[in-house]
């Protein structure tokens, strides 16, 4: 468990550090997962758009998020006046970035794969130019 | 040195509640005050406007900001699109905010006082006006 922790923890450092690379500031929000509050595990903007973003770390197969965590990431994005995406790093493979709108619900939770060894979403360069275009 | 960190978290826990209390989305940023990026101790939003703060409890006397530290707000917010604020708590009485554009500069940084005894800032529900006025 512990280890787990770290591990997210050093994935949201991960991406942290290559928000700031971009000039684009992006903090790690204190608690999350912990605290009562429905906050995201990271706040980016590009200076117009902020950004709400779930991370999870997949080592082998695919991982669900919650219904809960899902929810609480839509919340907060509507409150604060962010975008909700999640971003998911399969072993291996650089960070994959999906909007909300387009997980796809299962018995097990929310997942990144629309189809059998599909998913639907953007590396980082894309989601870059995607907010920009959005903002 | 941990004793002072710990009561710096506590204050920043209790404006976490007072904004959530309010229905807008607040969050504590890890790291403030240890990583190397220029982060706010804490970022709130009444959804249209982010707001990105910098606390300080005052026990006694005056506390002040350093230059680094309202370097480090402005930049921050001005790459994030947010309006740079301090809040301040003396002892004993309610949350103060303060716009760094009314901070004064002494020898010994930035302080919120104007002059002999006297401060220019807003109480919390002026401040939640304020921002909604701007935003």
């Amino acid at each position: 468990m512990i280890n787990r922790k770290r591990k997210g923890t050093n994935a949201e450092r991960e991406l942290v550090h290559l928000f700031w690379s971009k000039g684009w500031p992006c903090v790690r929000v204190a608690g999350s997962g912990s605290i009562r509050y429905p906050v995201p595990d990271i706040l980016v903007s590009n200076g117009l758009k902020p950004v709400a973003i779930e991370i999870k770390i997949v080592g082998s197969g695919y991982k669900y998020f919650s219904r809960k965590e899902i929810d609480d990431l839509i919340l907060f994005s509507s409150k604060f006046g962010a975008m909700p995406f999640v971003a998911v790093k399969f072993s291996g493979s650089p960070w994959l970035f999906v909007s909300v709108e387009n997980l796809v619900e299962t018995p097990h939770g929310f997942s990144v794969r629309v189809s059998e060894g599909e998913v639907k979403g953007m590396f980082f360069e894309d989601f870059i130019d995607l907010v920009d275009s959005l903002s």
